[in-house]
């Protein structure tokens, strides 16, 4: 895969080599996650909305929770910065200052469309779902006109992004290794708890081995 | 505890009935988390960088990772939006439309400061690593006079902010809960893994309890 040109904004200032601009390192960890904190301006005044997205080859597709700020923003194509972070665990140094965490992040700079196209849009609609609960599409009531009509969905081109990793034990000062203090890493991980069935509505349908083996 | 006056920017549009003012509502979620996106408009151009925080009274601290971006930004005081997100799980409702997630977040809009007092700079930092790992704070190294010069750190008063909760099953429209479709909830959770010890350095050292029993 490609590797993108690293640009004013994605070009990283603070520890260069924990940069990323390589699609097969950036891509991963768009698949991996399904939340994103939205960032943009208005009147010169930042928000940052979180919201759930899905990538599709070379465009990341958002999904408008707080629809209505987001879309009066946008008429006119506004600048985004979308950021996807996944925390992989806290890194203990020895220091307080070298003590530090694991994580993957990806940082998004571009223009956001808003996908008009009925077809497009049930389309990115399709992706969204299935990244985020690969499976579900097929079995729930697809999108009335209306319900579609009430749905935003955004397109932001990968064009301008850099991942940001760091993995890996803490590294501390030269002499702090001999110091009497546990240093390691503390791995997090999501994990699904068992489904809560809606006991609302018809009852005695399985949970489908979508949800029962559901892993990110 | 205190109930924050909504302003235009945190007045939520969409949905008004998921919005929190009460700090008895807001101050638990930031408590829980403990990785925020920053966002700040550069010449009309937004940023989000993901960084870690910890909250003492009504303030904010954040610990600049991107220190030197963030940093040229805030010389003479910028406006930031703050956003934490901490997600619970996966409504699966019986229709696409209706599909959402259970979620706590927080956005907070403010002035982020520089934090140059070199007592209150340690008080900072004393509380965004007890924030971060109970307890460490006591056995690690502390910081040299030029690693606190080396490290930024910003307070962002919590005065105008809000929280955003979705909690509990799926809400469908009345005609579909006879679809034959499970629907309910898939609940999701941060956990830890077994701590990695650092090969290298002084061995045989136990890991500490707040290790063992680390949990959020």
């Amino acid at each position: 895969m490609k590797r993108l040109t690293p640009t004013e904004r994605t070009t990283l200032k603070r520890l260069p080599k924990r940069g990323v601009y390589d699609l097969a390192g950036i891509y991963p960890i768009l698949d991996e996650g399904f939340i994103c904190h939205v960032g943009f301006a208005i009147d010169g005044r930042p928000y940052v909305i979180p919201t759930g997205y899905a990538r599709a080859g070379d465009l990341l597709f958002i999904h408008g929770s707080a629809a209505s700020r987001m879309l009066r923003a946008l008429s006119g194509g506004i600048e985004v910065c979308v950021s996807v972070t996944l925390v992989d665990g806290i890194v203990l140094a020895r220091s307080a200052f070298h003590s530090s965490m694991n994580y993957r992040s990806v940082v998004i700079f571009g223009v956001a469309s808003l996908i008009e196209d009925p077809g497009r849009k049930l389309e990115a609609l399709t992706a969204l779902s299935e990244h985020i609960i690969p499976g579900r599409w097929d079995e729930v009531r697809k999108p009335t006109e209306s319900e579609m009509q009430a749905t935003t969905v955004l397109a932001v081109p990968l064009h301008e992004a850099s991942a940001k990793v760091r993995t890996g034990p803490p590294i501390d000062d030269e002499e702090d290794y001999e110091l009497e203090v546990w240093a390691g890493e503390l791995p997090l991980s999501l994990v699904t708890r068992p489904p809560i069935v809606d006991e609302s509505g018809r009852q005695g349908i399985p949970p489908p081995s979508y949800v029962l083996n559901y892993k990110r």
